[in-house]
């Protein structure tokens, strides 16, 4: 791995008492090329502009997949990652749906520990916040042709984050646009994706939502996400969450959600769920919550669910009620390092650079 | 318009007789940034790399969409763009649906006519060649939130292009992977819907097939597009295509082999076809011919159709009794001036730069 520090540190004018989320970069980010069927030497660099033309073919045909993660700081500051080796397998997943080169284990898992470490600096401590990373791999040859690229890059870049108290939101259940197709590319974190789920979302926001609850694209009566998250749905004292599949992403949050509920002898059900289950409990009186997991806020609650013109509004359960806030206070516990970790998902980042 | 011509041509070098199709750029370039809700002034420059951080929220986000098109010169010189003003439509109807701001007709236009003009020299003239254009709108912000983007930049490239005689091909017809869901985004030119056609095209390919007759994602059972290209069926001597819908394409030259099919009096049917129908003609010996249309390479001539491990050969017709061959003839021919244009399609590029 080529280190070269920046003689610039920007650190200095960070204030972790006051910044926005996702518009700083750390000092530093790392890039790999990978060129003639392999990957070159990993890079540390200062965080800044590379030179790519609009001819780039990750932007003309869409190779471009992603990770989130986050890093965080103790009280003795302490830097640690949180499951990252399901983000590494993540990404190669996604990488080979897009026909992208997969990445090492070793570059992954080395580059971002030396990333963070070189920048430990940069990961604010204090209740909500912490570190993103945002690994990627796009393509980069320059190309008027679809077809699979030749050239590619590997590369982390990162910002602090806080989240502020989010409020409960409401979400509508969609009944005509779609993130995903059957065969298509949903499990994938594709750059795509993203971008197809704005415009649908923006219609939402204008019907006073502030997300989506994205149901199949065939009858529109299933659950599969919620915005860029898995969705939980709990009915009673059971959870319910739509099953991975080609459409609906295994993200680290859900499964670490999974754990701990059944770690706290809380029933879940890892089964698809309807919009007819959903609206029955709800008319029952039984539908507890319902709620989205992912890294980028941990957990969003929702406080009404809109569906063909209609608003159902979900209890407004209180703190020791609910398991969504539960589940995430365990789980930011085990993030921060401020509760045991008897999964051994906490990974320390050792000084090294 | 600025207008920042290359100190350094490299057309010189470029020999119009040998080169490889889609790797040499022209010497110029246009791009325009688009940033605090509106475009500022388009600008043509040298071709090269601009600089763009891996936060790009075009390649993490994949807010970015293109057109492709092409610019003829016939034998006195003269320089053709094709029904331009359809692909400055189309990518506005992509732009809207990946929540991207919409480019105004006068930078289109204007700005595709002045690099064309500008870089009348790179348009070969002779069979099969043409000067590929592509123009894109992606968003440049650099920021690791999944929202819409506030900084967008509209560019054209170009690459002179040569279509060597394409061989007949064998097709497979998709009975697991899909390229678009409905409610999606498969009508937009979004970057994102090509690479999520590589991998399950690589998995074609290695069953021997060169591409793939794309179905609805939900039952397999209707064509929708054929690789990048829109798709013909001739049974008999009817021609049919699926209709153009927000999972199918709506092409230029689908558009254009529609009207001059129906100006040679050959029936068009435009509506949904089933494998089925398709299969079941085969059988009965009334199934003449299949085929893909697009930019690129205006005909793909399909020799055999794979569906479910059978593979079906289809007839080799003589090139006078092919539909496919003779509208692409009387195409071209109106593309490049060898022929009258009685739908008023070409567009002279005046000398004015």
């Amino acid at each position: 791995m080529i280190i070269q520090k920046t003689t610039q540190p920007r650190i200095h004018n960070f204030d972790p008492k006051n910044f926005t989320f996702g518009n700083d970069f750390i000092d530093h980010m790392l890039i790999c090329e990978y060129e003639n069927g392999k990957w070159g030497e990993p890079k540390i660099m200062p965080y800044g502009p590379l030179g790519f033309t609009p001819a780039m073919m990750g932007i003309n045909y869409g190779q471009a997949c992603f990770e989130g993660m986050k890093a965080y700081k103790d009280k003795n500051g302490d830097v640690f990652l949180f499951r990252p080796e399901k983000n590494f397998k993540r990404i190669n997943k996604s990488a080979k749906r897009l026909a992208m080169p997969e990445i090492s284990e070793e570059i992954f898992m080395e580059g971002l520990k030396a990333l963070v470490d070189i920048d430990r600096d940069w990961v604010p401590y204090g209740e909500g916040t912490s570190l993103y990373l945002r690994p990627l791999i796009f393509a980069t040859e320059e190309a008027l042709k679809a077809r699979i690229a030749t050239k590619y890059m590997f590369a982390i870049v990162a910002t602090p984050v806080k989240n502020y108290y989010s409020e409960p939101i409401s979400v509508k259940i969609a009944d005509y646009y779609s993130r995903s197709a059957s065969g298509g590319v949903g499990s994938a974190k594709a750059a795509g994706n993203y971008a197809a789920a704005f415009y649908p979302t923006k219609l939402a926001n204008e019907e006073g939502y502030e997300q989506i609850i994205w149901t199949d694209d065939n009858t529109h009566e299933y659950f599969e996400e919620s915005g860029t998250m898995n969705v939980f749905v709990r009915i009673n004292d059971t959870i319910y969450t739509p099953p991975v599949s080609e459409k609906i992403l295994d993200g680290v949050t859900r499964d670490s959600f999974i754990q701990l509920a059944k770690h706290n002898n809380i029933e879940v059900k890892d089964e698809p769920i309807s919009v007819k289950l959903v609206l029955e409990a709800h008319s029952k009186g039984e539908l507890k919550e319902v709620w989205g997991v992912g890294t980028a806020v941990v957990t969003n609650v929702f406080k009404a669910l809109g569906y063909k013109d209609k608003k159902y509004n979900l209890p407004d359960l209180k703190e020791e009620e609910s398991f969504s806030l539960k589940l995430k206070k365990q789980l930011v516990g085990i993030q921060t390092n401020e509760a045991e970790d008897p999964f051994g998902w906490r990974i320390k980042v050792e000084k090294k650079y």
